[in-house]
């Protein structure tokens, strides 16, 4: 069965049942989860999702070769070594990052108590669903991350993405909606990422750019996983 | 503004806001706000929705005039004078009715906080959609009741059918999600109906009649207002 949280409050519930058993995706397509798969296919060693700005900074006091990364509202963190933007993950290979974000690496942190937790984003949907293909889990969790306490159009288009390159039965009446969205948006992925509040957020703020860069669908051959504290590359 | 709380989850945490200035639209396709309009529409005097079984019995007892309606996973109720079947609400002309559901007057009852609360299905889609064009509220709230801790593709389907009859913009994400699934489904409603969970679950328990009732749109020129602790018609 595929079942998807459409949005926060509907993480908020899952993320407190028992999920064991449970392979969950986690999108976060502007922008969280799109800089991770930049991230690890540009060679950054791993990634540490944290909720809170706090943890991040206790994280670099212990560890002072970690780059702090991530953002607020859209925008910089004082103090921070990287915002956001995928092409900023794509400088620093090698290198191990903490990244906190308002809702993508707070939902990644939530779905800790399932059997596996991957990163999903458009960047590397093909390659997501080869994993998944290969797998087979018996159940598994689309997280569409969402904005704040709201629902993201963008994250359900990634979700939907997913479940149109998996199986036609097993899936609940939101994993249909999306899947519906996907057909819907179709080639024009772009042009509907910016139409979203967020979307619309990032060309304000002058980060056109990475509308482009996250849109893009299937570049990277690269599969992130939850493994510990840390997003490591699995293995191909 | 049209918001949309697409899931239970979604309800309870908007419920818990203030809604003053507030117009909420209620749908709960399969079946209890689709009954309720058949009964408006039918005659039917006054509707109370209440969320418990225990707080319909209590209603009867002060009343005895009062039929009892309702179902918990689609099946009837012990004692009940009627289940909740569009069908059955056509013959009561005249009557006041209590309507207990899992979700659709969980649903409406979590409103009240709302300054209006409008009852939404597709057989008075138009009318809805009449009175909000007149009336234009700022802040309009669609709510899909969804289906115990779910999410429902009907009442998606339903809340996306209005936002189509809406404005082009001042739409929230979710509201844009709702109105493409609605265009997608186009003129396959009554399938659309038929494939989803509770579609199903009809199907299941000898209830196919009724999928077919809920997905006639605009068919009645009614609009149901919850007035107090019921749900009346009002005037065209």
């Amino acid at each position: 069965m595929i079942q998807v949280a459409l949005c926060p409050s509907e993480i908020r519930r899952i993320s407190a049942t028992d999920l064991s058993g449970v392979t969950a995706v986690v999108f976060d397509i502007l922008r969280a989860t799109s800089s991770i798969i930049t991230g690890l296919a540009s060679g950054v060693e791993m990634i540490f999702p944290v909720g809170t700005v706090e943890a991040a900074r206790n994280l670099k006091v212990n560890d002072a070769d970690l780059l702090l990364a991530g953002e607020r509202g859209g925008l910089p963190l004082q103090g921070f070594d990287l915002g956001n933007s995928p092409e900023e993950f794509e400088k620093i290979k090698g290198r191990r990052v903490v990244l906190t974000t308002t809702n993508g690496t707070v939902a990644i942190e939530s779905m800790k108590g399932a059997s596996k937790v991957l990163i999903g984003s458009l960047l590397n949907m093909d390659a997501v669903a080869d994993y998944l293909f290969r797998h087979r889990p018996k159940s598994l969790l689309l997280v569409c991350a969402g904005t704040g306490d709201e629902f993201s159009l963008e994250d359900a288009i990634g979700a939907g993405a997913l479940v149109a390159r998996l199986a036609d039965d097993g899936l609940s009446d939101a994993a249909v909606f999306v899947r519906s969205l996907y057909e819907r948006v179709g080639e024009d992925v772009e042009e509907w990422l910016r139409q979203t509040k967020n979307g619309k957020l990032l060309q304000q703020i002058g980060k056109d750019a990475d509308i482009k860069r996250c849109a893009q669908v299937s570049v990277f051959d690269v599969v992130g996983c939850l493994k510990g504290e840390s997003v490591v590359r699995l293995a191909g």
